[in-house]
C-alpha cells in the first residue's frame, strides 16, 4: 500500500462498519492517528505523586514522558486509556476521568496525532513492587515534577489534568480513591494539602470534614508515628451515596 | 486504493510528516475519523438558545443535529470546531471551550467516527437574518431542546456542554459573550436565570454585580420597554482584567 507523502494528501481510508444497510457518508475523508495519554497520580508519604517513564523514542529517547497508547479501531477511547493504567500498573478498576483532547497539527513532530488526556487516581503501595519493568516507570514526587521538562505538550497535559483534580477535589469524594482503607486524619489532610498546593488549617479541616458524618472512626490506632498513636478511619462511601441523594454536596 | 473490510483490519495508512529527520514509529497503526461538533449557543428574548439544522444523512434525515464537521489532516481540532461556527453563522472571534471527546466504536452507526464537542457563546441577533441557508440552522429554545430527540450522542453533548457553561458562567464573566455590547440589568438577570435554571433574587442579583465594580452604567435608556425605561451598562473588559491581576475572583 503507497504511503501518503504530504500532510495534505487526501483520501486515506478508515474503518467502516461493513453490512450497516445505510450508506456511507465520509468516504472522502482521511483517518488521523488517535492516542490517549494517562496522567496517573498516586499519593505517597506526605505528597502526591506522578507515575512517568522514560521516552523510548528518537530523538527523545530517556527523556520523562507520561504513559500513553494508540486508540484501536476496535476500542473506545476510555478503554483504550484503561488498558494504559492496567498495563502499567496492573490494578483494574481505577478511578479515571478524561481532561482535554489535544489536537494541534504538529503537536507530534513526526507524525498527526490527536491525543486524549485523561487522569488516574490510584493507590501507590500496591504498585511498588509491580510497576511494569518493561516500561520503566517510576512515581516521582509533584515538587520535582513541576521542575522537570516533558516531551512533546506532556507537560501541558500535566497541567491541565492537575487543574482539574483541584477543582474536583474539593465538591467530590475522589481524595479517597488515593488512600488506603484506612488512613489517618493527618494523611488525609496532608493529601488535600498536597493536591491543592497550601496548607490547611488542622482544626477546621478535621472539624469540617467529621461534621460531614461521612467518616467511620475505627479502634484501630496507627502505631510507630506518635507516641499515643492516630485513630484510623474509613470513608463510607453507601453513608454518601445516601447523603447525596437527599441532595447533600461534599465540601472542603 | 483498496478500502478497509471489517473494523478490525489493521494497518491503514494515515498522515505522515515526510522530510522530517527523526523515524516514525506508528507504521503499523490505524488512522481513525475525527470530527467536531459544536453546541452553539445564544440568549434571545428572556431564553438561552441552542443552534441546531435538521440532519442531511439517511436514515436520521431531517432529525434534529447539532452542527459539526470532520477534522482535516492539516487543520488544529480548534481550527476546525472554529469553521464549524464560522460556516454557519458568518461570526468571526466568537468565543468557545471544548467540552468533551466522545470516542464510543459505534457511537456512529456506519463508521468509527471520534468527536469532540465544543460550546461557542455568540450574539444572537447579528445572525437572524444571515443563518446559513445551506444547513438549515435554527434557533431553539432551550425549554424545547429538552424535549426534543437530536441524532446519535448529540443531546449528550448537548447536556454535558450546558452543564459546562453552568458551572463556568458563575466563576467567569463569560455571560457577556452572550449578550450586545449594551443591556439592562434585567437582561443580564434574565441571561443568568436561564442559564443556571433558576430564579434570582433581583435585588441580590444587582448588588452582587453591581459591587463587583465590573458595568459601566450608560447615561442612555432603553426605550419601550417600560414607562420610564431602563438604563443601559456596559461590560469594562479591562478593569475586570485588572481586578483578575490583583487577585479578584468574580462570583454569581
Amino acid at each position: 500500500m503507497s504511503e501518503p507523502s504530504t500532510i495534505n494528501q487526501k483520501n486515506r481510508p478508515f474503518v467502516r462498519f461493513t453490512g450497516h444497510p445505510t450508506p456511507h457518508y465520509h468516504k472522502e475523508e482521511t483517518g488521523l492517528l488517535n492516542s490517549v495519554d494517562c496522567v496517573i497520580f498516586g499519593f505517597y508519604g506526605t505528597e502526591l505523586h506522578l507515575l512517568l517513564h522514560r521516552f523510548p523514542y528518537e530523538p527523545l529517547v530517556g527523556h520523562w514522558a507520561l504513559l500513553g497508547g494508540f486508540v484501536h479501531p476496535e476500542e473506545s477511547i476510555d478503554d483504550a486509556a484503561r488498558k494504559t493504567v492496567v498495563k502499567l500498573t496492573g490494578l483494574q478498576d481505577v478511578y479515571m476521568e478524561q481532561v482535554y483532547t489535544f489536537g494541534d497539527v504538529y503537536r507530534v513532530p513526526t507524525d498527526r496525532v490527536i491525543t486524549t488526556c485523561y487522569y488516574a487516581l490510584i493507590e501507590v503501595e500496591p504498585t511498588l513492587n509491580q510497576l511494569s519493568h518493561e516500561y520503566g516507570a517510576t512515581w516521582q514526587p509533584i515538587s520535582k515534577v513541576l521542575q522537570l521538562e516533558l516531551v512533546y505538550d506532556h507537560f501541558t497535559m500535566f497541567e491541565k489534568a492537575l487543574e482539574q483534580l483541584r477543582r474536583k477535589v474539593r465538591y467530590q469524594p475522589i481524595g479517597f480513591e488515593l488512600l488506603p482503607e484506612k488512613f489517618t486524619m493527618l494523611e488525609l489532610r496532608n493529601l488535600y494539602e498536597s493536591i491543592l498546593g497550601r496548607p490547611l488549617d488542622k482544626r477546621n479541616f478535621s472539624k469540617k470534614i467529621l461534621n460531614m458524618n461521612l467518616l467511620v472512626k475505627l479502634k484501630e490506632k496507627q502505631k510507630g508515628t506518635s507516641r499515643r498513636g492516630a485513630y484510623f478511619f474509613q470513608f463510607d462511601e453507601k453513608r454518601y451515596q445516601e447523603l447525596v441523594s437527599k441532595g447533600f454536596l461534599f465540601e472542603i
